[in-house]
C-alpha cells in the first residue's frame, strides 16, 4: 500500500503545501497561499525600519486552503491516490519568529482589542526592534551564564525569541501583560492542527527553544529564573508560563483533530509531527550529514551542518547555535546564515533599477544577469558589504547597514547587482571560515531555494568565490520536502533516515570554481574582509565600527 | 555712445556667448552651441573611464556660430544696437586642457592623420589618465623644487598641464614627436580670433600657466630645464617651444583678425582679452573679493577667492593654486574645486533611478527634490563621499572612488540623491575650512552655475552644511558675463573694478542655515570626515586609503 506524507512550510511571504510520495519523493501536490497582509505579508512601520509584524489569521487561512490544495492537484495527478494514506503531516516555519498567546494559546492578534496593535501581532524572524535588549542579554549572560552564550556563538540576537518577548515587555507593557504565554510559530502550527493550542502542554520543538531561546538539558531547559530575573522580574515569572522540556522533529505533537480533519479532507489522528524551522527541514531534504553544508539560498540564508554528538565540539563563535538533535538525531545541528541575500536584490531591482533594464523585476533581474556576463569579475571596480539587513553570522549585529564603494561617474545598475551577489558570496565565505576555524570541516556544499534553482550567474559567482563545487538539491521545495519527511517519520511507520535516502538527490548540474576568477575573488575578498573588520568589529586600529551605528541612531531620532 | 562687449563661454559640454551693455550689465544678445562629437562633446575610451578629450573642430564651429547668434539676438532685443560698439571680446574655458597643435598652432587633432586618434585631441580638464605621472612629477618637484609644489597645494594633479603632456609623451609617442607646441584652450581662442596662432608668439594667459603649468614670474616662468630633464628630457626640450611669458587677463591678446571680423560680423581690430579659465572669469561676475568665496555649482565645482598680495600669503596644502593677478589685479587667485558634483547627480539619475520618479530625467530630479524635502536631515541614515570622480581639493587624488553607507532594504533612490547633495557639501565645507586654517578667512559665500539657481533643495541643505548664508549672482551666466567684462577691459577704454561694479550683483533670495539642521549635520559631518581620512589619507591608524586604489587596480587589470 502506497504511503504519503505532507509538508507545510511557512516562509516570509507565503504558506505552501507538498504532498509526497515518501517510497521515492516523488510531489504530488503542492499548494501556494500569499498572506494577504501587510506588505507581501509583512506588517510594518514607515516609522521604524527594524519592524516586521504578521498577521496570525494569514497562517490560519492559508493553512486550511494549502493542504486542500494538495490534495486536490494529487487527486487529480494520481487517480489512485487517497488522502487517508497520508500518514503523517510535518511543519516548517520561519523562526525565531514568537506569538503572544492567551490562556487558550488564542494569539492576541486574532482577538478584537489588539487587532490594530503591532506589538500584540507575531514578531517576524527579521524584525529588529529588540536590538538594545539583545545586547542587554549579551551582557548579562556573559556575566552570569556563559555557558548559555556560548552555544549560541557568543552574541545574542534582535532575531531571537527572548530580546522580542524582553523588547514587547518594554515598549508595550499592556500587550505583554495580556499574553498569557509565547509560541514559537512552528510549534503552534502543529498544536492547531492537534487540537491542543493550550501553552503549557503543547509540544514544544528544540529546534526553535534550542536556537534562539537559550534551552538546553545541560542544564535542565530554559534559562533559570534568577538569570531571567536579573533581565526582568517578568520574564522570570513568565519562565513558568512556557514549558519544561523541548523535543526533535520527527517526534509526535498529537494526531490531526476532528475540526482540522474536516476542514482539510485528512484523516482524523493523521500523525502531526513537532515543528522545526524551515531551514532545518530544509537541510535535510538536501541530504545533509557531516561534511556536507546545506545553504538555502533566499531572501536570506540559512546554513545548515551536522556533527556526530559521538565526537566532542568546540563553541564557535558568531554562530546562531549548536542544538543536539535540531536538525538530524544523534547529530548536532549546526545552524549559520546571512540576514539579507536575496531581499537585497529585491530592494535593489525594485528602487534603484531604471526601466532601460526592462518593465518588470523579472526582466530587469534577466537583463541585468546577461549583461554582468559579459564582464570579467573585478572589472567594475565596485565592493560592497552585505549588511543592508544586519548581519547574523558571524558579526550577529542587527545595527549595522549596506555600504558600497568605487562607483565612478560609469557604474551601471547591473554592476551594482553583481557587487551585491558577491558581497553576499564573500559573506558566506566567512560563514565556512569560521566553522573550519573550529574543527567542522566541510567538503561539500549543497545549496537550494530559488536563487539556486534560477540564477546561474549567482551560482557560477559563488562557486569561484566559495572555491568549492556547489551542487543543486533536486527538489524545488526542499523545506516543505524535509516537512514532509518528518511528517512521515511522526507516524512512527518509518525511519527518518530510510525515507531521507529515498526521496533526496541532487541535480545533474555542478557548478565548478573557474580558477581565475578564484585568484581575482581571493584578492577581492581579502579587501572585503578589511572593510568587513573596520566597519564591523573592534578588531582594527582606527577601527569604523561606530560609524554605522551612529548613523543609525540619528536616523531614530530624525525621523 | 553706447558700449557693449562679449564673453565666450567654453564650457564641458557646450560653448555660448553673452553680449552685455556694459554701462548696466543687461545681456542683450546669447548663444549656446552643444558640441557635437562623442558623448554630449566628450570623445572617451569604453575600456578607460579616465579617458576625457575633445574634437578641437567643434570649438571652431560654436566659435563662429555662437557669436552670430549672439549679436543677431542684440540686433533683434535692441534695434539701435550695433556690432560695431562691441569694445572687446572676452573667452573663458575649462582648463587645464591642453592642445598638442603643429608648428603653425594647428591642433593635431583637425589634421587628417590624426582624426581617429583619441591622443591627438584635446586632453579635457576631467581627463585622469595621467595620474601616475602626476604622482611622479609631485615626488620629483618634492625633491627637487619643493617650492613649485608649494604653491600649487602640494600635489601635481593628473587634470594638469604636465602630467597631461607627459602621459602623452610615454603612452603616444607618434603624437607627442608631431606636437611642436601645446596650447591651453583658453589661449588657443583668443589665439583663432586675432589671426596668430604661432605657438611661440601667441599670448598665453597667467591663469592657466600659474595654476596648472607650476609658472610664477618668481622663479622665471616655467619650470627649469633641470627639473623638466629629470622628468623626461623630451619636455626639457619641449620648454623652448612653449612660452616664456604669461600675462593676465584684461590683457590685449591682439585685435580680431580680417577673416573672423568676416566670418562673425564684428569690427576687425576689436580688442580680444587674453582668455582665462571659466570659474576665474565667473568669480569675477559674482563679484569675487577679499573675504569672500565664489562657488560656481555645476558637473564639477570651482572655488574662487582672492588675497591682496600687499600681505605675505602661507601656502595652502591641497589648493589647486596660488597665482598673482590669476583673478583680480593686485591680488592672489586662490582656485579650490570639486572633481564632481553636479556630474554624480547626473550619473545618478541617468543610471540608477527608475521610472517611478519620472520618464526624463528633469522629472525625476524634480521629484525626488520633493521627496527630501518631506524628510529631515540624517533620517535616511545614508552617508556618502564625494569621490566619484576622484577628490581635487583638498586631497589632490583622483584614484579615489565613490562610497555609500547606511542602505537598508528601504532605502530609496530620493534618499541616496539627498546623500550624495550632502556629500559634496560636506566636501566643500572642507575645502573652507582648510582656507581658514590658513589665514583665507570667509565671510560671504556667492554662488553661480546651473544648480545654485535652479536647485533650492541643494542650496538649502548648503547652507544647512556650510553654516553660512548663501547668496546667488544675478546672472545666469556667470563665466560669459566674466569673459565680457574682460574683453571690455582688454579695449583699454574701461577698468575691470568699475566695470565688475556696475555690472555685478545678487539676487534678492539668501539662504539662510536653519539651526536645527546644522546641529544633525555637524554629528554627521564628523563621521564624513572620518571617512574621508580612513579612505583618503595617510593619517589614520588602521588606515584604508589602499583600497579604492587596490580596486582601481584590479578594475584595470580586469577590463
Amino acid at each position: 500500500m502506497p504511503q504519503y506524507a505532507i509538508g507545510l512550510d511557512y516562509g516570509t511571504n507565503s504558506c505552501r503545501s507538498l504532498l509526497v510520495d515518501i517510497s521515492d519523493g516523488k510531489e504530488i501536490g503542492s499548494f501556494v497561499f500569499d498572506y494577504p497582509s501587510g506588505e507581501l505579508g509583512i506588517l510594518t512601520d514607515p516609522k521604524d525600519p527594524n519592524v516586521a509584524r504578521q498577521n496570525p489569521q494569514d497562517y490560519l487561512d492559508g493553512l486550511e486552503i494549502i493542504i486542500r490544495g494538495a490534495v486536490e492537484e494529487a487527486v487529480s495527478s494520481r487517480p489512485d491516490f487517497s488522502p487517508s494514506e497520508i500518514i503523517g503531516i510535518g511543519i516548517d516555519t520561519t523562526g525565531s519568529t514568537p506569538i503572544p498567546v492567551d490562556e487558550t494559546g488564542t494569539p492576541l492578534g486574532l482577538k478584537p482589542e489588539f487587532r490594530d496593535n503591532l506589538a500584540a501581532m507575531v514578531w517576524l524572524w527579521k524584525d529588529h526592534t529588540a536590538h538594545a535588549e539583545a545586547q542587554e542579554i549579551t551582557e548579562t549572560a556573559s556575566q552570569m551564564r556563559p555557558q548559555y552564550l556560548a552555544k549560541c556563538g557568543g552574541i545574542y540576537s534582535s532575531e531571537w525569541w527572548w530580546a522580542k518577548i524582553l523588547h514587547l515587555k518594554r515598549t508595550s507593557p499592556e500587550v505583554f501583560d495580556a499574553a498569557h504565554s509565547f509560541v514559537e510559530h512552528c510549534d503552534y502550527i502543529p498544536a492547531v492542527l492537534a487540537g491542543n493550542t493550550d501553552p503549557l502542554s503543547l509540544r514544544r520543538g528544540v529546534c526553535a527553544a534550542g536556537h534562539k531561546a537559550m534551552y538546553s538539558d545541560t542544564w535542565g531547559g530554559l534559562p533559570d529564573k534568577e538569570f531571567l530575573e536579573a533581565l526582568d522580574p517578568a520574564l522570570a515569572q513568565l519562565r513558568e508560563r512556557l514549558f519544561e522540556t523541548a523535543v526533535s522533529a520527527g517526534e509526535k505533537a498529537g494526531g490531526l483533530c476532528a475540526e482540522w480533519a474536516q476542514k482539510t479532507g485528512l484523516s482524523e489522528g493523521t500523525a502531526i509531527s513537532v515543528g522545526a524551522f524551515d531551514c532545518h527541514m530544509g537541510a535535510v531534504a538536501c541530504g545533509v550529514k557531516e561534511g556536507t553544508l546545506t545553504k538555502i539560498l533566499g531572501t536570506s540564508t540559512c546554513d545548515i551542518t551536522v556533527s556526530s554528538t559521538e565526537r566532542e565540539l568546540e563553541d564557535i563563535p558568531g554562530l546562531c547555535g549548536i542544538v543536539d538533535g535540531s536538525v538530524l538525531p544523534g547529530h548536532y545541528g549546526i545552524e549559520a546564515g546571512q540576514s539579507a541575500v536575496g531581499d537585497i536584490f529585491l530592494w535593489l531591482v525594485n528602487h534603484l533599477v531604471p526601466d532601460t533594464y526592462g518593465s518588470s523585476a523579472e526582466e530587469k533581474f534577466t537583463n541585468m544577469e546577461n549583461a554582468m556576463g559579459r564582464q570579467n569579475p573585478g572589472a567594475s571596480g565596485l565592493l560592497a558589504l552585505d549588511w543592508n539587513n544586519g548581519n547574523r553570522t558571524i558579526l550577529v549585529d542587527s545595527r549595522l547597514s549596506g555600504l558600497l564603494l568605487g562607483q565612478t561617474l560609469h557604474t551601471e545598475a547591473h554592476e551594482i547587482y553583481r557587487a551585491y551577489i558577491e558581497a553576499t558570496a564573500f559573506g558566506a565565505l566567512t560563514i565556512i571560515k569560521r566553522m573550519e576555524e573550529h574543527g567542522i570541516a566541510i567538503h561539500e556544499v549543497i545549496t537550494t531555494g530559488g536563487l539556486a534553482v534560477k540564477n546561474a550567474s549567482l551560482m557560477q559567482i559563488y562557486a569561484d568565490i566559495l572555491g568549492r563545487p556547489l551542487k543543486v538539491a533536486s527538489s524545488d521545495q526542499t523545506c516543505a520536502l524535509g516537512a514532509a519527511l518528518f511528517g512521515a517519520t511522526a507516524s512512527g511507520q518509518v525511519k527518518l533516515g530510510d525515507v531521507q535516502g529515498q526521496c533526496t538527490n541532487v541535480r545533474g548540474i555542478t557548478y565548478q570554481p573557474i580558477p581565475e576568477h578564484q585568484a581575482i575573488y581571493t584578492r577581492l575578498y581579502s579587501l572585503y574582509l578589511e572593510l568587513h573588520d573596520s566597519f564591523g568589529t573592534e578588531k582594527t586600529d582606527g577601527r569604523l565600527d561606530h560609524v554605522m551605528k551612529e548613523l543609525i541612531e540619528i536616523r531614530e531620532s530624525q525621523r
